[in-house]
């Protein structure tokens, strides 16, 4: 082992590599459900170290993790034993080419610096999540990021145009197209995509931009059923034109909870509702843009009407439009703080889940009816991203027992089975889902990801024992 | 082999074998480049009998070809010898859910059927391109097609959110997921489309459907220059906040062959200009789309007022808006009369390339020097969706050498590859590809997909000698 790190050393500089105690900041996961001992966090300045890492480690079967931001939920930088290649080093971005609206960078661009450096250029890139101040691009694409935008813009997957890959052999793949369309052969882009580290490191990708809103318009709309969301989704995106960005559910239990739990909240509206939704429009064109004479915005104006529309005929029981940069903030602190209000009740268990967009109040209803039937005293919240099926279902055990806990999973488990949905929505797999993977994941297809691994990464040294059960 | 078709016979029933003369339908590709002699057509009813006829053909080695509408342009369905698989017979639209856009249909639903029962449904199935009457779901999704309308709505692969495939020994994958997120290991729904029927057989396929435009402002633009175009393109983009869904460039060159070829044909604009763009808005929101009182479309309006300040201040040499569906049927038929004006002279040679949206000047003003400079004589045309970055580029050679035509097409990809473009944009492969894959592919990514195809059709039996370059 002692020759391995004076070669890892040679490669990356003896300044580059940590190992011990000096380990401290990455031996551990962001929620620190884990804890580990790598042999070494090495840290390359650019493709070619990371490439002379992968031929080492592939000549003498070292395992491999790569970690950027390592705000990952679901364990997928456990390294016990194993060398952490970092990405933090490689953080250029190397090229914005606005008029055709890509930002070429490294894999360690921290999120928040390129959506910075788009703004510059009056664009928008649209990923966003809680830990935009920390993760990267590189482990945004390795897991294939979601969070609250996705109805308008996509996953990261939509959002990336090219990558290149360091292969487990260490061969550089170069696939750093700024093409709209390119039908030369397999999609390989898309496969290392979402792929978790497993098949090889992405180095660098080509992302896509999108014009920077010129207003917002949001509103807090308490609905009297879940089931009326998607038909108002839909007059609200026909209204709009499909500039709908944002379309977060969060139930009585949620606010309440948020209630009790933050200082100085407040709440969406007077009274008490069972169906709170936040939704966003985001206005590109000037038209819709530009204040008026009255001050007025004009996207502002059309929501502000048609919502008056639908509190007349009873499609909503309460409506608030943000007037304000300020009130606007509010509304989005308020479900931002979902990981604060929902962690403040211990055990809890948080389920990243997806069902048919059509299939949430279902699924919700279900799911608290069986979980109830083997735990009486649980509860349960979610925040969903309404607009695109997935839901943060959170449920509060009776009790911490393990065992319990595996059989409310299972239960949640059952019910998106039953209804076409999925298990992992946007965390991935890493290791904490590894169990449902096996569970619940097409066998076929488990066989099929086992011969492209086996395939692609003959030695299993990279990630190894992540996002593909045995 | 007479056993085979015994065999054959039984999964699918006398009637749906052919074999000899019975061929014809199959037996040669579309364009008339390739002719050949199939052991025998097979058409299943079914998944289940897909699976059969692959467990079959695994057993005893037999090569098969899938086909669907057979309207492909690069020889994908060459079945010398093999068995060729039909999807024809199943072409039932299983479901359509209005409210969560989507649709569940077979792989042998044809596209015309299924946007016409989406434009029932007040929506629209977004894919369009010549071959609609005939294409199937299946080959549009083993080829990812493209078309005109990718600006907006992106290709095959951006329309999928799930696929069932029968793989090379049988066994069903099912991918039919609904769902907008599901990071649940690899992405094999995005690998197998587009692989051309090399990995597995599509047999169903959950497809999105987006709103249907309420309205179209469609217009004929002459630009000064092709560099101005991409700058054009966001400005219209901008004020319609991003609702342009076709944006076609046609140089004189091709106009003056349109003339001279279609009879009846008129020209876009009173004067003859270098640089001709066809472009379309769709406005899905009723106020950009509810005529007023003076019975004046608001999109068609916008799109006058600023098309007038174009005109202005120099942006554009000329514009025309079509003013009612004749005028725009008519605008269509120039644009999509191209397989026409381009073949009407031979020999021809059509590229289908794609650079950077910015690149689309350089890479014409520098294939055309370098194509004079081997071939005099030679000229050129091509038509282009622009928004994209896709040049259908036509060179008309001194004569039909096939020495010659090797030489002008490999400095075609010199020229397309020296701008990071791809010698591939939206017909894919096949097999008269395969040598330019062979030439301009990343030798690794090659590799890598030698990899995956040994590793999921170990016997080479999936519509071999395709897309991958031995």
């Amino acid at each position: 082992m002692t020759n391995h790190l004076d070669a890892l050393r040679d490669i990356v500089g003896a300044a580059n590599i940590a190992t011990g105690s000096d380990c401290d900041k990455w031996n551990h996961d962001w929620m620190g459900d884990y804890h580990f001992s790598p042999l070494a966090v090495v840290r390359p300045a650019n493709t070619d170290e990371v490439s002379r890492v992968m031929q080492l480690a592939h000549e003498v079967g070292l395992p491999v993790v790569p970690v950027s931001g390592n705000t990952g939920l679901a364990g997928g930088t456990y390294a016990d034993g194993a060398v952490m290649l970092s990405l933090d080093r490689m953080n250029t971005i190397r090229e914005i080419r606005a008029e055709s609206r890509i930002a070429i960078v490294e894999a360690g661009v921290i999120l928040y610096a390129l959506s910075t450096a788009a703004q510059d250029h009056g664009l928008l890139f649209p990923m966003t999540f809680g830990a935009r101040g920390s993760a990267m691009i590189g482990g945004i694409l390795s897991t294939n990021a979601g969070g609250s935008n996705v109805l308008r813009y996509g996953n990261t997957r939509d959002l990336c145009m090219g990558v290149e890959v360091v292969l487990a052999d260490g061969r550089v793949m170069d696939l750093m197209s700024e093409l709209h369309k390119d039908n030369s052969g397999l999609n390989l882009r898309n496969l290392v995509i979402g792929a978790e580290g497993t098949l090889g490191i992405i180095t660098a990708a080509v992302m896509k931009l999108a014009p920077q809103p010129l207003a917002y318009a949001t509103a807090m709309l308490a609905v009297p059923h879940l089931s009326d969301a998607v038909g108002l989704l839909n007059q609200l995106q026909k209204i709009t034109g499909g500039a709908v960005s944002a379309f977060e559910y969060m139930p009585k239990s949620y606010i309440s909870r948020y209630l009790a739990t933050i200082a100085g909240a407040k709440p969406p509206f007077e009274g008490s509702h069972d169906v709170n939704i936040l939704v966003e429009v985001g206005a590109t064109a000037p038209r819709d843009a530009t204040p008026q004479d009255d001050g007025s915005v004009p996207i502002v104006s059309l929501l502000e009407t048609e919502l008056a529309r639908m509190l007349e005929i009873g499609t909503l029981r309460d409506a608030v439009i943000a007037q304000n940069d300020a009130q606007r903030a509010e509304m989005w602190a308020r479900r931002e703080a979902a990981a604060e209000v929902t962690s403040a009740q211990q055990p809890m268990i948080n389920n990243d889940v997806c069902v048919g967009i059509d299939k949430v109040e279902t699924f919700l209803t279900t799911a608290i009816a069986r979980i109830q039937a083997i735990d009486p005293e649980a509860t349960d919240t979610c925040v969903s991203h309404l607009g695109d099926g997935n839901v943060h279902y959170i449920i509060f055990p009776s009790s911490a027992d393990p065992e319990l806990r595996d059989k409310l999973v299972e239960t949640v488990e059952d019910v998106v089975q039953s209804l076409g949905g999925s298990f992992s929505a946007e965390h991935g797999i890493g290791l904490s889902k590894l169990p449902s993977m096996r569970r619940r994941k097409d066998p076929v297809a488990l066989d099929v990801m086992r011969a492209i691994k086996a395939a692609l990464d003959p030695k299993g040294i990279l990630n190894p024992g992540k996002v593909i059960p045995r």
